[in-house]
C-alpha cells in the first residue's frame, strides 16, 4: 500500500493544484480534432508503467484537450460543478468498488440510493414516499419512464411534447419506437396547450427548465389532460430541479408533484460530479412491470427488490455516495445559498445586457440562463461566440429561440464569483466591438 | 483548497487502509434488509457537516453493510478489482469533471475512449479499426446492438440467444419490442446449432464465457449463418474476454473478430473500477443510423461525430481515463500475469474439488470460474452455500446446469492469493461435514 499512498499523495496535490488554477486555463479546448489522438501512443504498453507516468501525461498530453467544466469562467450549455465533498466521495466509491446487482450484492449501495433520493425529493419540497433511484443521464431516464409508460397503456404509441423538449425525448422515442408529436411553444418558449389532443398518447414530457431557454411548460394544465387521459406525465427539471431547494422558487415547480415521474440531476445544479441523474416515480410497479425479469416467486430469500428492476442497466455503481457527500457537507442552507447566488448573479449580467445599447434579452429568465444577442445578424452573432469562445476567457453556447440565433450565459459553478461573470460581459463587448 | 488537501489526505488514508484490511472483513454483508436506513437520519442536514462526518459514518453506518466486492475472497458471480491506478484515475475524473455530450465539450475524453478502446481492442487481439465507445454496463451495450441490429433488417425481430445467455439480452429484447428465441444448450452448456432458423432473426446474441458456466458458445459457426441470413452478430464476452489478452486463450475466442459488434466488461477482469463496459463495432453506420440525432447538415464546424450519436446517453464521464490508467500501469505483461495466475488458480481448486470424494465438477472449465457441488439434493447445496457465505469467510454464488443446483467460485480479484483459495475451500468442506 506505500505505492498507493505515494501514487495518491501526488494524485491528490495534482486535484488540488488542479481546481486552483483552473480559473487561469482557456475554458473551450483550443485543440484541432485529432490532436490528442496523434499524442498518444498507438498500443498499450507491454511493461508496467508508474502511476507519475499517468500524472505527467494528464498534464503534458490532455490537458490542452480538456474544456474546463470546473472553470468558474464556464457558462456554456448548463454549467455544473464536482465539488469537494463529491470528487473525494468518489474516491472512496473506487476504491469500495461496489456493484449493486441485487440488494445482497451491496445492501449499502441500495438503501443509501433509496435514502438519498428520499432526501433530496424532500429538499425539493417533493411529495413523501415516491420511489427514487440514480440513472447515469437524464437521457437514460427518458428511456425508463417511456418505456414504463408505453407498458402501462397498450396500443398508445404517442408521446407529447413541446418543440423545445430536448432531444432526448426524441432519442427514447425512437429506441421505444413511439412516436414523438412536438407541440409549438408560445411566445416565451412554454408549450402550448391549444390543441394537443392526447387521445393515443402514452405520455407526455413537460419540462421546467428547457435547454434553449429554461423556459417552464405549464405543468398543472398538462397534469390535469394526463390525468383523464391516462397518459403518463414525465416532468423533465434535469436543470432547473436543483433550484427548488429554495422554497421561493417552488411556485415556479408547480404541479410537479402531480407527475408520474421525474427527472433531476444533480450533476447538472447540485455540485455533484457526474454522473448523477435523480429519477423519481409514483408508479414503481409500472416501472418494474417494463423491467424486472424476475418474478415473484424467485425473489431472493431475503424479498427484497434490486434497484436493478426499475430500470436498464443491472449493475450499478456507489453513485449514491457522492450525493450523500455533497448533500451533507452543504446542508440545506448552503445548497440554497449558493444557487441564490447563481439567481442574484444571473439577474445582475440580465441587468447590464438591459442596460447596455446594442444588446437585447432574448427569453424570460426564470433561473440562472440569460439568452441574449447583440444587434445584427444571426451570422454577426455566431461569428462573435466563436470569437468570445476563442479567447479561452470564457466559454458560452448558443440556442435557436423565434428562428433566431442567441447566445445563452448558463450559471452554475460552485466557484463563479461575480468578477467572473463580468468578465464573460468584458469579452463579449469587447469582441463585439472588434 | 486547504480543507480539500486535509479532507483528502483523510479520505485516502481511509482508501489505503480499507485495501489493507479488506480480506478480514466478512465478504457478504450480513446486514438484514432495512438495517442501512434505519440507520440513516430522515433528512438531510440543515447546516453544512464537515467531511470527516461522512468518513465517520462510513465506518460506522455503511461498512456493515457493504459487500466486499474487493476482498481478495471475494468469489461470487465474477468477482473483479478496483485496482490502485483505477481508483486514483477516478478521483481525477472526478476531479476534471468533464461532460462529454460534444466533441468540444472534452476532445481530451472522447480522443482517449477511442484510442483506450483501440489499444484494448489490440491487446484482446481484435481486428483493427473497430469503432469503440465505454458503456456503463453491458446491458446498455446489449440495447446498443440490438437497437442497431433492429434498425439495420427492418420487419426482423426476433433476437436468437441461448437459454444460457446472460439475462440482459431478455431485457434489452424487451425494450425494444423484439421476440427472444433461446435455443437450448448441449451437455457442456454451449448454444446447439441444430435447430436455429434465421428467417426473421435481426440478430444473434453469441457468449464466449457464460454467466452460469463460463460456457463458449459456436461463434464461428454462428457467424457462418448471420453471414448468410444477414443477421446481426453479437457476441457477449463481458466476463471472458479479458482474457484475450493471453495468446495462448485465444483460440477460446475463434470468431469472435467477425462479429458485429462485442462486448467485453474491464469492470469484470481487467482490474478498473466499476463502472467500464467496453463496445466495439465494425458497423458504426448502423449504430449512428439507430441513435444519431444530428443530421449531417448540422454538424459542428469541428465536424466530429460525437460518442453520443453510437448509444443511449448524451453526456458521458471521463471513464476512459482510468482503463487508460489501468492499461499503463498494469501494462500487457501484467494484465497477462494477472489473469494467468487466476486461471492458475482456478485450476487448482478444479483439482482440489476433482480429488475429493463426495464432490464433483459440474462443467467444464474454460476460463478462472469452476462449478461444482457436494454429493446431495440441491437443497443440501443450497443450505451449504448459505452456510458457507454467512461465515463472511468467503463469498460464492451459484447457478443452475442441466436443472441442478451448482456452486460457483469465481476468481477474478487481483488481491486473491492461493491462501485466500485454499481458505474458501477449507471453508466448504467444514461447512459440508456440518
Amino acid at each position: 500500500m506505500s505505492a498507493f499512498r505515494d501514487d495518491g499523495a501526488a494524485a491528490l496535490e495534482w486535484a488540488a493544484a488542479y481546481l486552483e488554477r483552473v480559473r487561469e486555463l482557456p475554458v473551450l479546448s483550443q485543440v484541432e480534432p485529432g490532436a490528442i489522438r496523434a499524442a498518444l501512443p498507438e498500443r498499450a504498453p507491454d511493461a508496467p508503467e508508474p502511476f507519475e507516468a499517468v500524472l505527467r501525461d494528464l498534464d503534458e498530453v490532455l490537458l490542452p484537450g480538456l474544456t474546463h467544466w470546473q472553470s468558474p469562467r464556464y457558462f456554456a450549455y448548463f454549467a455544473t460543478t464536482g465539488s469537494e465533498p463529491g470528487i473525494l466521495a468518489e474516491l472512496l466509491a473506487a476504491t469500495l468498488n461496489q456493484v449493486g446487482i441485487l440488494w445482497r450484492t451491496s445492501p449499502a449501495l441500495q438503501e443509501l440510493e433509496e435514502v438519498t433520493l428520499g432526501w433530496l425529493a424532500e429538499l425539493l419540497g417533493l411529495p413523501e414516499g415516491l420511489h427514487g433511484h440514480i440513472e447515469d443521464t437524464a437521457s437514460t431516464g427518458l428511456v425508463t419512464a417511456l418505456a414504463a409508460a408505453r407498458a402501462a397503456a397498450p396500443g398508445k404509441r404517442v408521446v407529447v411534447c413541446s418543440e423545445h423538449t430536448h432531444s432526448s425525448t426524441a432519442k427514447a422515442a425512437r429506441l421505444l419506437e413511439l412516436e414523438l408529436r412536438a407541440v409549438p411553444g408560445d411566445d416565451d418558449f412554454s408549450m402550448r396547450l391549444d390543441g394537443i389532443d392526447l387521445t393515443d398518447a402514452c405520455a407526455v414530457v413537460a419540462t421546467i427548465g428547457t435547454t434553449s431557454s429554461a423556459a417552464i411548460d405549464p405543468v398543472p394544465a398538462l397534469a390535469d389532460r394526463c390525468a383523464v387521459a391516462g397518459a403518463w406525465l414525465h416532468v423533465d427539471a434535469a436543470y432547473a430541479g436543483s433550484a427548488a431547494v429554495c422554497p421561493e422558487l417552488r411556485p415556479l415547480f408547480a404541479g410537479w408533484e402531480r407527475a408520474d415521474s421525474i427527472g433531476v440531476n444533480p450533476h447538472k445544479w447540485l455540485f455533484t460530479p457526474m454522473d448523477c441523474s435523480a429519477f423519481w416515480s409514483c408508479r414503481p410497479d409500472d416501472l418494474r412491470n417494463a423491467f424486472s425479469l424476475v418474478p415473484e416467486y424467485l425473489r431472493a430469500s431475503e424479498d427484497v427488490v434490486s434497484l436493478s428492476e426499475y430500470s436498464v442497466p443491472l449493475g450499478r455503481r456507489f453513485r449514491a455516495l457522492k450525493l450523500w457527500a455533497v448533500l451533507r457537507c452543504y446542508g440545506r442552507e448552503g445548497l440554497q445559498e449558493t444557487i441564490r447566488e447563481h439567481l442574484r448573479l444571473a439577474a445582475l449580467f440580465e441587468g447590464w445586457v438591459r442596460e447596455e445599447p446594442g444588446w437585447e434579452v432574448c427569453a424570460p429568465r426564470h433561473f440562472s440562463l440569460v439568452c441574449f444577442r447583440m444587434d445584427g445578424s444571426d451570422e454577426q452573432n455566431e461569428a462573435l461566440l466563436e470569437r468570445v469562445n476563442a479567447t479561452g476567457e470564457a466559454f458560452l453556447s448558443h440556442a435557436r429561440l423565434g428562428g433566431r440565433f442567441v447566445l445563452r450565459l448558463a450559471i452554475g459553478n460552485a466557484r463563479t464569483a461575480e468578477d467572473d461573470v463580468r468578465v464573460a460581459w468584458d469579452v463579449l463587448r469587447r469582441e463585439a466591438r472588434a
